[in-house]
């Protein structure tokens, strides 16, 4: 068996339980000889029951496909992450009967943070995240588990240019917010209710300049000390969660 | 030169850069040879203008050296991370005529977790932060280059106990807030103005028993989705900038 004949793999006890949890589809989950105890039986057990083929190989093996050092013993094959498009994100507020609340990452490059923010994302209640086509993290088994598996409830779409996906929001009643460190507005002074979608920028350069000016609002976060910026999941978190007391006072 | 010598090292461009503005002593600088240009050359200009010395070394030696795989041709020999004590925390607060504003990590392990968190509190103007001597990250030059030279900004007591440790707080009238899920209570409700110190737990167990029990208040972050917990950085973000917000409020 080759594994290049799968497009994406998940790795790690928690993720591939949290992928069984989810219903979506798995081709095979591969298991290290010798790792038969506690969250492995579990998901051998879950894996069973949803009829998935389990595969037992050697160590060696599973050393060579793994794409991160923590597979802990398993290693799930799936086929590849199905983004959506922008109107699954806005039907999907639309059933939750909620104000759009969306996420578009300007140039996120490390898939640690895009895991991060995307776990923030599902915990707070986003409907969707945004990610651009290029020169940016895409959806992988590393973000799927830094994510603790949030990307498998996650909708997620990839565009080709982030500045036309703004104009079409906005044309649908969105409106447009961006961090910014030349504005006058903190955060939690900005009025954040109603439909809106939170641009985060990447990790180097922050938005970039068409798409800040193409935002309705910019706000930013104080800096109090003489480091001038926060990480970018930590950052996106402030933001968001600040976005979740708005909407709940 | 055995680099054994130098108890340790500051590793990156931007690390060594904010090292050295900072005015914290260093034994010597590493460049590696052919990497004179950029950020290099002014981390050059800025070491001879401190009079500090500066030792050009061959690629292999440096990669030999290197704890991190992007220490970008770059490494500072520095005395050991002075930690300092929680009378010292106290008297920085007081000197800034400002309510003790303190975060408690209970059992972070991730060093790249405690310098995301450092590097918040650094921006949030915490006045210090207190990390258990066992079970716990300590500040070492990864926690140094994640945190983007915070740590050379920030008060930090590494203590024995954390209970002793809030139990002397309290004498002091300081509040002292936890997370936990268990409770009804979120954190954007509660007030925490005051002298106040945030407890935050480690990544697997959250905050301790006994330690939960001795916090005055507990708060808890909303999760409106399927994931239960966010990353340990995140987290701490979110609260710690919630009392930025309140304080400014």
């Amino acid at each position: 068996m080759n594994h290049k004949d799968y497009s994406d793999q998940i790795e790690g006890r928690n993720a591939v339980l949290e992928l069984l949890e989810s219903g979506k589809d798995i081709n095979k989950i591969l298991i290290e000889k010798g790792e038969k105890h506690g969250s492995i039986n579990k998901i051998i057990a879950k894996a069973k029951e949803k009829k998935i083929i389990i595969v037992e190989k050697e160590k060696k093996q599973m050393q060579e496909m793994a794409q991160s050092e923590s597979y802990q013993g398993v290693i799930a094959l799936v086929p590849p992450f199905e983004y959506c498009d922008i109107d699954d994100i806005l039907k999907e507020a639309d059933n939750k009967k909620e104000d759009p609340f969306l996420l578009i990452l300007d140039g996120i490059e490390d898939p640690h943070n895009l895991g991060a923010i995307i776990r923030t994302a599902e915990t707070a209640g986003v409907h969707g995240v945004i990610i651009p086509k290029r020169r940016a993290a895409s959806v992988n088994s590393t973000v799927n588990k830094v994510s603790a598996g949030a990307v498998q409830h996650m909708k997620i779409a990839r565009v080709n240019n982030i500045n036309e996906t703004i104009s079409k929001l906005k044309e649908k009643g969105i409106w447009i917010y961006g961090t910014d460190m030349n504005t006058d507005t903190y955060y939690y002074n900005q009025d954040m209710k109603g439909p809106i979608a939170i641009v985060i920028g990447g990790e180097g350069f922050g938005i970039s300049r068409l798409v800040k000016e193409n935002c309705d609002f910019l706000v930013k976060i104080p800096m109090k000390g003489k480091i001038t910026s926060l990480n970018a999941a930590v950052s996106a978190g402030i933001i968001i969660y600040d976005v979740v007391r708005q909407k709940e006072n």
